[in-house]
C-alpha cells in the first residue's frame, strides 16, 4: 500500500518492513547483553507481529514529505512512536482493564507471560522508545528536545494516551478530549515528528494527525459494534461492557460512521502543499477503506432506515471522488 | 544534613526543598492544563511526601561539585530521577508483585486509588520524568542526549531498575545483577546525571553511584529483616515472603552488615577531587548513619556470637574515622 509514498529519486520501499527492522534492531540491542530472558520475551510479544504500524508509516510519509535528511533518526523515530503504542495496548489489555484475552489474533502479553511481566514489558517498552530516540540524535542534537516533547506530550499527562485512558476512570468525561487524548494525540506526534525528524516545521502537518486519530478512534468504535471478535483480532464489544465513551454510542452506529468519512475528508484537506501530497491523499484513502470498508457501510445502512442509508450513501462519493 | 553541600560563593540552601518545590511544579505543570483529575491525585499521591529523596540530592549534590552552571537543568534531572524512582515503588507495590498496603507510612497509590490509577500513574511519572528533562534542556541542546541516554539506562532494559524488578520473575538470578539493576542503576544515574547536567565528565563519577547503589540495597535487605512495618513505613519481610535475592540471606545479618560497611567505605574513597569531596563524604557518612545506625549494628552483633560482634565493631570503626 505504502509502496509508492517515496521521495523524489528515492527507490521505492517497504516502509512497514523498514518499521519491523528498526524495532528489530532496537529490541535485540537489548536483548544482546543479558537482559532478563522473559522481559524480553513478554516485550517481543508486545511488539511482533504488529498490527497496520500505520502510525510508524505515517510518520516516515511525512518525513519523506520533508525531504527526510536524517532517515536514522526518522526511523528510530517512528519506532519510539510504535513502542509507546505497543505498550499502551499491553496495559490497556491487564485486568485492571480490559482484562482482553486476545490482541492481534494473539493471546495478550499478560496471558501468555503474567501479569508481572506484562506491566514491566509496557514500563520498558516506554523507557525504550525515548532510549532509541536519544541514541538516534547524536548527530541533530538540536532536533532531540523538541522531538521529545513531541513524544512525551503524546504519552503522558494531562493530554497524551495516558491520560486518555485514565478518562476511562472518571465519572464525568468529554468524549472529545477523551478521544483526542487516548487516540488523537499519538496520530498527531506521527505527522509532527516526522516532520521534525526532518528538521522541518511540525505546525502545518498537525492537522493530518488531529483528523487521523479522530477518525481512527471513531473507526475503532464502529468496528467494536460491528464486527466479531476473531475479524479484530482482539474482543468485541468492549465499549459498551466497560461503559466506555464511544462515538457509536453517541451519535448512533449511522452517524459515527458519516463522521468517520467526513474526518477523512478534513485529513484529505490538510495535507499541505508537497511532492508527496499526492501519495499521502492516497495513503489516507486506502486507511478509510480498510478501517470501514464499504461493505461495513452498506450494512449499517441496510439496519438503518431506507433514507438514513441513501443519505450514508450520498456522501461516501464526494470523499472518494476527492482522493481518485 | 545537606546544608553544608554548596559550590563556592553559593548561599546554603536546603536541597530537599528545592526538590520537592521543582517536582511540585512539574506536577502542577500538567495538572493546570485540566489533565483527568483522578490520574493527577494518584500521581501527586506518588510523588508527596517524599521519602529521603537521597538520589536526587545526590544529584545535585555532584552537580554542585561540579559546578552546576545550569541549575534549571540541574534541578530538572534531579526531579526527573526521583519520578522515576516514585513511578517503580508505585507499580512494584502493586498487588501482582508486592500487593503492598503501605508506602512511606501512608497507603500505598493502588489501595488509595485503585490497581488502574496506580498503573497510569506510574507510567504518567516515567513519561513525564522526560518531559521534565526536555523542557529544562533547550538552553543546553548538547546535553539532553547524553542525560537521556544515562536516564534511560538506569531505568529501562537490560540493565536498569525495569530490568532489576523482572529479574525477580526468573527463577535463576544473580544476586549482584539482580542488585546493580534493581536499586543500584538508578544511583549510578543519580551521580552521572549530576555531572552531566553540569557539563562535565561524568565517568568519574559512576564509582559513587556504583557503591552507593549496591550499600543501599544491601541496608534494604537488612532493614526489611531487622526493622517493623511501622518503622519501615511499608510491610516488613517482604525479601522472604517473595522469595527474593537478598544479602541478608545470602551473606547472613552480620555479613550483609559488614558488606554495607564495606560499601560506603568503598563509596567515601571514590568521591573525586573537587572542593565539596568534604561535604560529599559527611553526606556518605550520614546516610550510613541514618540506614543502618549504631544501635542496629549492636543488635544484630548481639545475636551473633561473641567473636562475631567483636569483629564487626572493629570494622565499623575505621569507615568513621574516615570521615572524621
Amino acid at each position: 500500500m505504502l509502496m509508492t509514498v517515496t521521495a523524489p529519486g528515492e527507490a521505492p520501499m517497504d516502509m512497514k518492513s523498514r518499521i519491523d527492522q528498526a524495532m528489530e534492531q532496537a529490541i535485540a540491542r537489548a536483548q544482546s547483553l543479558s537482559a532478563p530472558p522473559r522481559l524480553m520475551a513478554a516485550m517481543r510479544h508486545a511488539v511482533f507481529p504488529g498490527g497496520a504500524r500505520i502510525r510508524p508509516q505515517l510518520c516516515l510519509a511525512v518525513a519523506r514529505a520533508c525531504g527526510d535528511d536524517a532517515p536514522e533518526l526518522t526511523d528510530a523515530v517512528a519506532v519510539a512512536i510504535e513502542m509507546l503504542h505497543c505498550a499502551s495496548l499491553v496495559h490497556d489489555d491487564m485486568p485492571c482493564f480490559d482484562d482482553a484475552d486476545t490482541r492481534r489474533g494473539q493471546p495478550t502479553v499478560h496471558r501468555l507471560h503474567g501479569e508481572p511481566l506484562a506491566l514491566l514489558s509496557g514500563d520498558a517498552l516506554i523507557v525504550m522508545a525515548f532510549e532509541t530516540l536519544a541514541r538516534a540524535a547524536h548527530r541533530h542534537p538540536q532536533r532531540l528536545g523538541g522531538l521529545l516533547a513531541t513524544l512525551c506530550a503524546a504519552t503522558g499527562a494531562p493530554d497524551g494516551i495516558v491520560a486518555g485512558q485514565a478518562w476511562e476512570c472518571e465519572t464525568h468525561a468529554s468524549l472529545s478530549r477523551y478521544q483526542r487524548a487516548k487516540t488523537g494525540a499519538l496520530f498527531v506526534a506521527s505527522t509532527c515528528a516526522g516532520a521534525q525528524a526532518a528538521g522541518a516545521p511540525h505546525e502545518a502537518w498537525r492537522a493530518l494527525g488531529e483528523c487521523l486519530g479522530e477518525a481512527y478512534q471513531v473507526a475503532d468504535d464502529i468496528r467494536d459494534v460491528m464486527l466479531h471478535s476473531d475479524e479484530l483480532g482482539k474482543p468485541a464489544g468492549q465499549d459498551a461492557q466497560h461503559h466506555r465513551p464511544s462515538a457509536a454510542a453517541d451519535l448512533g452506529l449511522l452517524g459515527a460512521v458519516e463522521h468517520f468519512h467526513h474526518l477523512m475528508q478534513a485529513a484529505v484537506s490538510s495535507v499541505p502543499d508537497c511532492s508527496s501530497r499526492h501519495d499521502l491523499r492516497r495513503l489516507v484513502l486506502s486507511e478509510a477503506d480498510r478501517l470501514i470498508p464499504q461493505s461495513t457501510c452498506d450494512r449499517i445502512a441496510r439496519q438503518q432506515t431506507t433514507a438514513a442509508s441513501c443519505a450514508l450513501a450520498a456522501r461516501a462519493v464526494p470523499l472518494r471522488g476527492a482522493l481518485a
